[in-house]
């Protein structure tokens, strides 16, 4: 498996795009077009919040049908909170793409990000969809990814190579995410192409479970925003087939590393992120506690303020173990942050102990071990410092 | 009913005392005692966090006798997390106040507030009990209050008045916070002292109940630090006896009218807090229903940051809804900022309704309205705005 970086991301059948259509200001790139060159076979998992935007509700009457020729993204606008004329606004976004595409708009599937409860600048919209289709290219993905950015500072575009039997196939990942772990604190959007053949209820299945231990485990309880979707097309254009479970297999495990990579990315990107931590909890009486545990400690402001603050205060992670909702007992724990013993036995293990994590804290990413030694649950997530830049942003983020 | 404040502020049969004990630097007042000079009846809440400090656990076991004539309270150190000789340190403290007050140590309380983790400095409280105990005075609740503050600005200290039959009868509150509203990023230590004659069982449901609807109300779902503790004391000297369920009645109210009091103090003078604002659900299913809806709204760091901006963000407030976990219908809300309705029927009011609301935004303290218009269930609770200040204060607390 390689990982490359740039124009040379590429995916057999897909083509894609990305143009400034005045959604935003100052010309930046802000709409985005995937095509594919014949009909793929298309997947998504969807936010959970009971309020979701127009564009959600139009890509999920797709989903049945598990087929895509294209999706039309554009940044800058959610589209959510605007009504009749946001779903007006939606189909007319896909029929025109649709359109100027030659293909039926029941194979255009559409997502939006950026502010709430403003309506789409439709005439923009317009007159940018030919001129964006008109860009579309094997390498376009850069742009693409480009366009779908709100706050992030970097795309994140990454791409992967397997092979199954002897054939070689790729999967590409096209992703914003710019707030801070939680989804509730922006959209996520991540658009995955692949180049084998594969039916919609298997890849619909893999995704899933890929999402579940990838970005889920930075999005934990459905927090999830009003725009989030994650959407996989396969083109069936590199000849693998993935037919049988040992296939399925191999397909799900490099989807699943793709899509941890882009979640890394995401926490790495986050809003005033300056430190990515794993929060790793073992020891709980189920995995189900362990997660609950380790969701505790990882939005636990008090925590992640410490973590910006480079202080390895174990006495707030303690805390919020111990407010998480499960048996555990206080004097069972072991805490460690990467390999430093920081408390044991009800107790901090000492002055010795607190200056070598320290140490551990001032790397721009470190790891926070909780072991419960009740049972064999256990789970992991990722999640970051809580600084001042992050509220500066978020403060400021509609002016 | 009236509220004073400062040194006028006394309850009949209470004494009370602060001095700076050296635990902290700068003598700076640390050390606190309330005497009562009669048995009292007793009552408590303790945190829910399944760690639990030293002082928590040993005021527990005065809780079932039901009566106490002390408590001795330090800040500067929380005596949490620190074994065995945690726990011998606070049993030493009450065993040495017991014997400089000459009462029997079984009826002297304790609490602690501080950095967990750290042993209590037992030669400066060995030698300052005395000395504290010698400056214990009617009026020496300010200096109590002012004793056991951590990174509060201000003490908070206030007195109630109420009439039963023609008798009247005070209730006084000293308490400290100043985490933010969840006392998981602060311990909340409030001790209440009355002069009416009431049962240890009824003063327990009282405190009860009382607390349930004030400082729980700004502590959801056991979101409890390590120290908490509500303590109330009745010295019965009023000569005012509450038995039957109409005196109950109206001692409760004006307990719970007390600690609401209490309530919007500790969030007043929350770190780096300078928006309070009452989440108000109605509408909901349920009580429950809206108390949940409630919490998410007000735990949202999007929403936070976004009352720190004065940002008139409903986008993210109808998000928190959505994702709160119970059933509701997007087009149903009505989203009020004090009397600006700001969203209905799925949509936003237009920029009329958000200039009006962020002139709302501009005030020191205004109120969020969520009708879900779906049924009778409603829940109020007081939250803030997370600031730049916020971040700062708890990145470099141990430092």
């Amino acid at each position: 498996m390689e990982d490359v970086v740039g124009n040379t991301i590429q995916c057999k059948g897909f083509r894609a795009a990305g143009i400034a259509a005045g959604i935003k200001e100052n010309e930046v790139l802000d709409l985005g077009v995937i095509f594919v060159s014949t009909s793929a076979s298309a997947a998504a998992v969807f936010t959970r919040n009971l309020v979701q935007a127009a564009p959600i509700k139009v890509s999920k009457s797709r989903l049945a049908g598990g087929r895509a020729r294209a999706v039309v993204v554009n940044s800058g606008n959610a589209n959510c909170c605007t009504g009749e004329q946001g779903l007006a606004d939606a189909h007319e976004t896909v029929e025109a793409a649709a359109e100027a595409l030659g293909i039926d708009a029941e194979d255009v599937w559409v997502a939006s990000t950026g502010v709430i409860g403003a309506s789409l600048p439709m005439h923009a919209i317009r007159s940018a969809l030919p001129k964006v289709i008109g860009c579309l290219r094997p390498g376009g993905f850069d742009d693409f990814a480009r366009a779908i950015m709100t706050t992030d500072t970097v795309p994140k575009l990454i791409q992967s190579k397997g092979e199954i039997e002897g054939g070689e196939f790729t999967l590409l990942a096209a992703a914003k995410g710019a707030g801070m772990i939680r989804p509730d604190m922006a959209t996520m959007l991540c658009f995955i192409c692949t180049d084998v053949e594969i039916e919609p209820a298997l890849l619909q299945r893999g995704l899933i479970s890929a999402t579940e231990r990838s970005l889920n485990r930075i999005s934990i309880d459905g927090d999830t925003s009003t725009n989030d979707m994650v959407m996989a097309m396969a083109s069936g254009q590199s000849g693998v087939r993935i037919a049988t479970e040992q296939q399925f297999e191999i397909f799900k495990s490099t989807l699943q590393r793709l899509l941890m990579d882009v979640a890394r990315q995401l926490v790495q990107d986050g809003e005033g992120v300056n430190k990515i931590v794993e929060i790793d909890v073992r020891g709980a009486d189920s995995d189900k506690a362990a997660l609950r545990v380790a969701d505790t400690v990882a939005h636990s402001p008090l925590v992640k303020t410490a973590f910006f603050g480079e202080d390895a205060n174990w006495g707030r992670i303690i805390a919020a173990v111990g407010r998480a909702g499960v048996p555990i007992d206080p004097d069972g724990i072991d805490l460690y942050f990467d390999d430093v013993l920081m408390f044991q036995n009800g107790q901090g293990c000492g002055s010795e102990a607190e200056a070598l994590s320290t140490a551990v804290m001032k790397q721009s990413s470190f790891r926070v071990r909780i072991d419960l030694n009740q049972g064999r649950g256990q789970a992991a997530l990722l999640t970051c410092d809580l600084s001042v830049e992050y509220v500066k942003i978020n403060a400021d983020y509609r002016s």
